[in-house]
């Protein structure tokens, strides 16, 4: 069977349950009072160390397949792969630490380009506390760039297997803005002004939630993953962890005046089925989710709830009459079929 | 300037220059108690948490740069990217923790292949406590794995940049079988018998040193590093990041019988510049030198010394007569010129 048959999630299952079968080395972590607590299966491992919670992740992008050099500058690249870390850390509630960066680089790839994508790794990281380590530089016929990167918290950190029956959904901020970005930059559209300026930034310049991360955990919540792959998909991801379902109520889901105003059909789609947003979804009990809704700056908004449906799936309904929506398409399978121009 | 005419460790140094001049996050560490004491430049990046050090590195295999399908099968392909990764760790003096494992894929990879390569992962993993804990699986046109690996240590971490004048170099196990082995299967070489067998198992099956590494650290030896990119190659960058110069007597060098009957001409000129042995080099005052080597297993070698000679250069000498001879290449540029078939 070959990968593009299996899809990215089936393959990720395969090799788990391989690992799980198979993988027994000595513990050498006991001796040092360190214990894994997060094994594979969520945005990043944690493994304690005396009280704190250390958290490691790592994400890739690839020419072609994620960006382009037309559609995504040196320095906005750079931003971004930090970016995509980051996020990560920040819906387990961490902090940054480390980052050991590889780079995958044809021979005729310019200096200057690479000094641009540092320098965007680094206004991202500087924002972040992320110290850049070390790494890896190696000639590939293909551009490529891994970023790895350790964190830590003293908090539990938030989870996307615990959500229970009755759980509030939030979400952080505007979802979609991204993909309505990358739409302006994608099909070339002229459109000027403010609203397509935010939109384009939401895009090559997204801003991860560290600190609404940190004030989520810090007043317990602890279920939360980041929106990296869309709404719908990532939203699918938390349920299966869970073992539950969720109900989307798609209007009250947030969407940006911006995203309305340039995209008034399409806004919904690309909140629903956009990437990058890097936003966190979180889940917490109703008490608890009013608590939180009155500290967490910029503000969250409560878009449905986790039910027990059996069927471990998204029930997206319209919020007026309460019957459910066809589910649109959701995340990208990079494996299946070809991948569009660009992902961004 | 493109990356081919600068080269891999031209390009490593300005883009240090430029995290150095520029990176300057908030701390994050410091409420944690966590201090960074190894910095880009080593084997690993090391931290301390309490009165653990924490270790990290990363490396990675392109496939047509690093390897072949043909010369390299899946199972081996696995333990090899994680054994260049213990070997880092083993450097450190350190004990392995956990990976993150980078897939590039194309779309018609195997699911068979994808096994075989997790189970040579695994394989040699188990070995040395390797805990799999996630990753990330992404489309490429190219294929690429990277590893990152996490370790732990209670001594102090040992260094390429504590090398002084006067100390002795030592080195563990044989040199050049990596490179021997790797001869018979590029060139299908029509060697039968014992000693074929064990010069292509050192290429295709290594051995990292953890044990020898743990070893160094705890009888108080404070300099070491891996020999993954040639004996040469490496022993330059160990007397560059210490400000030294190394004599080194080529009669001196651990040449296993086995190559030495396959190769009787160049098996000298494998040792100096073939790479992926993943034994350690390291050096110690004569004294503590002298102690290392009744307890460390497999024997290690004297093969020369650390000199303040100005130049931060290997001086190749004839232990017989003392003359200095013409140095031979040392390891590979990977940006410099057309990559050989396969490196191994």
């Amino acid at each position: 069977m070959k990968v593009e048959d299996l899809g990215e999630f089936g393959l990720i299952e395969r090799l788990t349950n391989l690992i799980t079968r198979e993988q027994m080395g000595p513990d050498n972590a006991a001796p040092f009072g360190i214990q894994l607590t997060v094994d594979a299966g969520d945005d990043t491992a944690v493994w304690s160390c005396g009280s704190v919670n250390m958290l490691y992740t790592t994400d890739t992008v690839v020419e072609g397949v994620h960006f382009t050099r037309a559609s995504t500058p040196w320095h906005d690249l750079g931003w971004k792969t930090i970016a995509a870390n980051v996020s990560d850390i920040a819906a387990m509630g961490g902090r940054c630490l480390y980052a050991l960066i590889t780079l995958g680089l044809p021979p005729d790839t310019d200096l200057d380009d690479l000094e641009s994508l540092y320098q965007g790794m680094i206004e991202l990281g500087n924002k972040h506390g992320v110290a850049i380590v070390g790494g890896d530089v190696v000639r590939s016929p293909t551009l490529f760039v891994t970023v790895g990167l350790t964190g830590a918290s003293d908090k539990p950190p938030m989870l996307r297997s615990n959500a229970k029956a009755g759980d509030l959904l939030g979400v952080t901020g505007f979802i979609g803005s991204s993909a309505g970005g990358l739409e302006i930059l994608l099909k070339g559209l002229s459109v000027q002004g403010g609203d397509a300026e935010y939109l384009k930034a939401a895009h090559r310049r997204p801003e991860p939630c560290v600190a609404q991360g940190n004030t989520l955990a810090e007043r317990g919540v602890t279920t939360a993953m980041d929106i990296s792959d869309g709404l719908l998909d990532d939203l699918s991801k938390l349920c299966k962890a869970s073992g539950v379902s969720a109900r989307l109520d798609v209007e009250k889901i947030p969407l940006h005046p911006a995203l309305k105003q340039v995209f008034p059909q399409s806004c919904l789609s690309m909140a629903l089925g956009g990437g990058e947003d890097y936003q966190l979804l979180f889940t917490a009990p109703a008490s608890l989710m009013e608590q939180v809704l009155t500290v967490i700056t910029p503000p969250a908004t409560v878009i449905g709830e986790i039910i027990d449906h059996g069927l471990q799936e998204v029930v997206v309904v319209d919020s007026n009459t309460g019957e459910a929506l066809a589910t649109p398409h959701g995340g990208w399978d990079h494996f299946k079929g070809d991948p569009p121009k660009a992902e961004g």
